[in-house]
C-alpha cells in the first residue's frame, strides 16, 4: 500500500453527487442498500422513501412481505405511497388502478376496456433481514444478498435509523477515522471505556473487502475497525452498561439525496437470557427519554448556529451522535475538500478516496472493477 | 366531438405558467377572476394579494366599497397595504403618498411643489358579487360582469377560500373528474348521500359555455356536472346533513403562481326561514371545529410524508377537501403530464385540454378564440 | 453641491451586493465594522458570524480578549467555533488543530510529525470599543481606529443590535430621511417628544465626514442628523423617560449578506448617579417585557404578510423599531430603484447616492477616493 499524506485529488471524479446516472450513484445502486427499519414498516401500511436523489413506494402486504415500487402511478402520477394496501397489491387513491409487488397493474377499475397488461412500473428486489429492508436499485440482476455471519451470533439485535444533514461520504470517512474520538467525544460515555483515552496512532490498509483500520494506542493495543465497500462501517461498540460486554455494530451510509443521508444501524448485544431482558429494558427507557428531548439534529443544528454551545449539552444517552452529527455537519453539507490539509493521521481516509477514486475511474472507462470478498469472519477489537 | 383517449400532447402550448406575459396567464386575464372573501376585508383595512405571480394592494375604503390597486408606492417601493386608509383612499406608511381607487396619486405631504398630476399607479376594475371579490386583470375595458343565476336563487350563500400548494390545472382537472369520487373520497360522508356508491362511466361534450360532462351510474341515471371556461366548476353538491337538499357548488381555481393557487367557492343552500337559521349554525359549529383542528393542508402534506396515513384521519367536516388535496399535491406541484397513460375514463381532462390547446394556440397565433356564452340556466344534477 | 431631484442613476455601480469581490463589498471592508456586542459574547466561548457573506469564528479568550479567525479548521473544514478555547486559543472539535489569535496553528495533536507552521488560517484585527466589538476585514494594515468623542462623555453607554431582512441600503437610506418620520413613526413616543408633529423641510450637504441633514420644521428650527461615511449615522435621539435630556445616537448599518444586515447601536445618555441607576432600572424592565413579547421582527413580518394591521400593534418599548421594519422590508429586500419617483424632499437620499457613486467609480477605475475626516467634535440637534 502506497498513502501519500495530502493526497485527495480526485482526478475530476465525484464521489459526492449519488442521483441517477451520476457515476457514484452507479457504483452505488451495484450493492444491496438498506432503505427502512422492519418494526417501523406495519403490515397494510405504505410510505414515501428517498434513497439517492429517487423516489420510491415502500409497503408491506398483508402477507407480511415488503415491496418497494415505483413512486408514482402510472396513470395520472398520484404518489402510490397514500393509497391502500390489499392483499400485497398497492391501489392508487386517485381512480384506484391496482399494482402487485412486481409493479404490474392489475386493475382500471373505470376503464371498460382494461389496457392493464401495457401498464408495468418499477419494481426492486428486496430483503428484510435483522430488523432492516434492503432494496437494490441497480440494473439487471441483483447480486447474491450478502450476509453479515458477525450479526448473527446468539444475542440481542437492534436496528434503527438516523438522518444526517450531510453527504454521506462526510460519514464515510468519520467512520474510518479514529483520530476524531478523543476530540469529538471528549466529553462523552466513551470515557467510562477507555475509548478517548489518548490518541491512537493510524494505519490502514486495503483488503480484499474493503479497508482494515488500526488505531494503535500508547500501550501498543491496536482497535480494529473494518470498512466493507462500498458504504459500511462495522467496529467494536462500547456496552450502555458496564454489565454488557461490547457489541458487533454495523452501520451503512446511504444516500437521501446529495445534502442528506440516512446511517442504517445493527447492533449485536452478546447477551441472552435474563440479561437480554435487561439490556430491552434499558433499550426502551433509553428510548422513552430521548423522544422526549429535542432531537440530535435539533441539537447539532443549534450548536453550529452559535446559540448553544455543544459542550454544554447535558449527558443524554445520543451525546456522541449529537457530537458527530455537529462535526460532520459543521464540515459543510459538501465540503469544499481542496481546502483541507491532510496529514498522518489521516491515512485511511486518504486510502479510501484512493479506493473510490480507482473504482470509480474503472466504472467510468469501462475496465474491471475490484470485486470485494469477504473472509467468513471479521473481527474488530475495542482496542481496550 | 372527436375524442382520443391518451391524447394528452400540448404542442409546446403550456397550460401551467400563468405569470404576466405567459400565453395562459394572458388567457385568464381576460375574464373577471375572485380574489378574497368580502366578509374578511374589514372596513378601513388594507391587505397584500398574489394573483397569478403578481402581487396587488386590496383595500376596502370607509364608503364600504373595495379596491384593487399596486402593491407599491410609485414613492420609494413601499408596500401599500401597510398603509392607511383615508375615506375611500390609500396612504403610503412611509411618506404619505396618497392614492384615490383610481390609483391616481393625490398627496405627496413632504413635496413643496407637488408632482401628483404625474403619479398614477395601476389600479383594477372591482366587483363584488355574492360574497366574494372579482377583479379584472386584463388589457382594455373589463368584459361585462357575468353573472350567475343558478346562485341568485332564494336561500343561503357560502362564500369561502383555501389554498392549495399544486399548480391550478391540477385542481382544475380534478374537478371535472367524476371518476376519481369511488377512491379519493371512498371513506367521505359521501357514502351518505350515494356519490361514491359505484364507478360511473365517464362521457363529455363541448358546450357554448365550456364541458357538460356526464357520470353515468349503474342504474342509467347520470350526475350532470358543468366546466365554464376558464376556470370555473359547477356542481350539485351534497347537503351537510340529511335536513338540507342538494346545493349549487361554484368553485373558481385561480393561480396564486405557478406552484399554488386558491379555490374559490360559493354554495347556495335551498333553503330559508328557520332551516336557514339551522344551517348558518351548523356552519358556524363547523368553522369553529375545524379551527381547532390542524389544517386540511397540514394533514395532507403530512401524509404525502409518510407521516400519518390519510386513511386514518378521523371523520372531520373538511375531510373531502383534505383527501382532494393528497390526491392533488400528490400528483406534484406541477406534474409531468408525458409521463400519463390515459384511458376512456379520462375523456372529459382529454376535452378539457384539447379546448385549452386550441384556445391558447388561437391567442399565441392572433386567431379569433371561441367566445364562450352560458344560456339563461344551467342545470347541474346529483345523479343519485 | 448640486442635486437633482428623481436622479438616481448608479451608472451601472452597485451599491447593494457587499460579498468578497464586489466593489461596494470592498469599499465597506476599507473600514472598521462592528461584529457583535462585547457583553452577549461570554469569556471561553465561540459564535459563528457572518459579515458581508463571509463566515468567520468569533472567540473570547480567557484573558478576556476578543478574536475574529477563519470559519474553518484548514484541516478538515469543520467550523472552529464549536471547538474550545483554550487560554487565548481555538482548539477544533474534530482533531483538535489549536490555534492561536492571529491564526497561526500550533498543535496538531495526532500528527507525530507536526506541521504547524505551514498552517496558519486567516485572522482579522479587532478592537473593542464602548460595548461593541469591531473588526477589519480589509487587506493591508488597518486603518487607525475611529474614536467618536459624542460617545465619550460622561453618561451611560447602552449597546445594542438587531437583525433587519433587508439590504443595509434600505436602513442607510432609512436614516438620513427624516421625510419619514411623521408618516412611519406617527403613532410612537415621538409624538411625546414633538419628533413627529410636522414634516420637516429636507436639505443637505456633503461635509468632510459624510453628509449633514437639516429638517427644518415650520416654526424654523432644523434637526441636524449626520452621516458618517460610508454606514454610521449620528443623531440626537429622543429619551425613553420625560425624566432623562435627549441622548447620542450612533448606528453602523453592516451587511449580514445581502437579503439581511444588523445594525449595531450605541446610545449615550447624559445621566449618571440615581439617575443612571433609574435608567439601568428602566432599560432592564424594557428588555424583560420586550424578551416576552413576539420579536419585532416577527411583528413586521407578520405586518408584511396581512396576518395583522402595523396599525394595530400595542405600544411596546420598540415599536419605532418595528414601523422602520414594515418601512423597509416593505420596499422588498432588494428593491428595485429605477422604478422610484424622487422628489425635493429626496435630496438627502440623492447626495448619498451620487457620492457612492462617485466613491465606488474611482474605486473602480483605480482613482483617488475622498478621505473622509470628521471634526472633533459633531453636534446633533433634535430640533425640538
Amino acid at each position: 500500500m502506497s498513502v501519500q499524506a495530502g493526497d485527495n485529488n480526485s482526478g475530476g471524479i465525484d464521489f459526492i453527487r449519488t442521483g441517477p446516472g451520476t457515476l457514484a450513484g452507479r457504483y452505488l445502486r451495484m450493492f444491496w442498500q438498506p432503505v427502512y427499519v422492519s418494526s417501523e414498516l406495519k403490515t397494510g401500511y405504505a410510505v414515501p422513501i428517498r434513497v439517492m436523489g429517487e423516489d420510491f413506494t415502500l409497503y408491506r402486504g398483508e402477507s407480511g412481505a415488503a415491496y418497494v415500487v415505483d413512486f408514482r402511478c402510472a396513470h395520472r402520477g398520484t404518489q402510490l405511497s397514500v393509497g391502500w394496501v390489499e392483499q400485497d397489491c398497492i391501489r392508487c387513491f386517485y381512480h384506484g388502478w391496482k399494482y402487485d409487488g412486481t409493479g404490474q397493474c392489475i386493475e382500471q377499475p373505470a376503464e371498460s376496456e382494461s389496457f392493464v397488461k401495457k401498464i408495468k412500473i418499477r419494481s426492486c428486489p428486496m430483503q428484510e433481514y435483522l430488523g432492516l429492508i434492503f432494496a437494490y436499485f441497480g440494473e439487471g440482476d441483483a447480486p447474491e444478498f450478502p450476509r453479515y455471519p458477525e450479526l448473527e451470533e446468539e444475542g440481542e439485535i437492534d436496528a434503527g435509523t438516523y438522518i444526517r444533514y450531510c453527504n454521506y461520504f462526510n460519514t464515510l470517512e468519520n467512520g474510518i477515522d479514529q483520530a476524531h474520538v478523543p476530540f469529538t467525544h471528549a466529553k462523552s460515555n466513551f470515557t467510562k471505556f477507555g475509548l478517548n483515552w489518548d490518541i491512537p496512532k493510524i494505519s490502514a490498509e486495503e483488503t480484499d473487502y474493503g479497508i482494515a483500520m488500526y488505531g494503535t494506542r500508547k500501550n501498543g493495543i491496536a482497535r480494529v475497525n473494518h470498512y466493507l465497500m462500498p458504504n459500511i462501517l462495522y467496529i467494536k461498540g462500547s456496552p450502555e452498561s458496564s454489565q454488557e460486554g461490547w457489541r458487533e455494530a454495523f452501520a451503512w451510509r446511504v444516500p437521501v439525496d446529495d445534502l442528506s443521508h440516512r446511517s442504517f444501524n445493527i447492533v449485536l448485544a452478546h447477551v441472552s437470557g435474563e440479561a437480554a431482558e435487561r439490556l430491552r429494558e434499558r433499550q426502551r427507557q433509553r428510548d422513552e427519554m430521548i423522544a422526549k428531548l429535542p432531537s440530535a439534529n435539533e441539537m447539532a443544528v443549534r450548536a453550529l448556529a452559535g446559540q448553544i454551545s455543544v459542550h454544554d449539552i447535558r449527558e443524554r444517552p445520543d451525546l456522541v451522535n449529537i457530537q458527530d452529527h455537529v462535526a460532520q455537519q459543521g464540515q459543510g453539507a459538501i465540503p469544499d475538500r481542496r481546502a483541507e490539509r491532510l496529514g498522518r493521521s489521516d491515512v485511511a481516509i486518504i486510502l479510501l478516496r484512493q479506493i473510490w477514486l480507482r473504482e470509480l475511474s474503472a466504472l467510468a472507462e469501462g475496465r474491471t472493477m475490484k470485486q470485494w470478498r469477504r473472509p467468513n469472519k471479521l473481527v474488530a477489537t475495542s482496542g481496550v
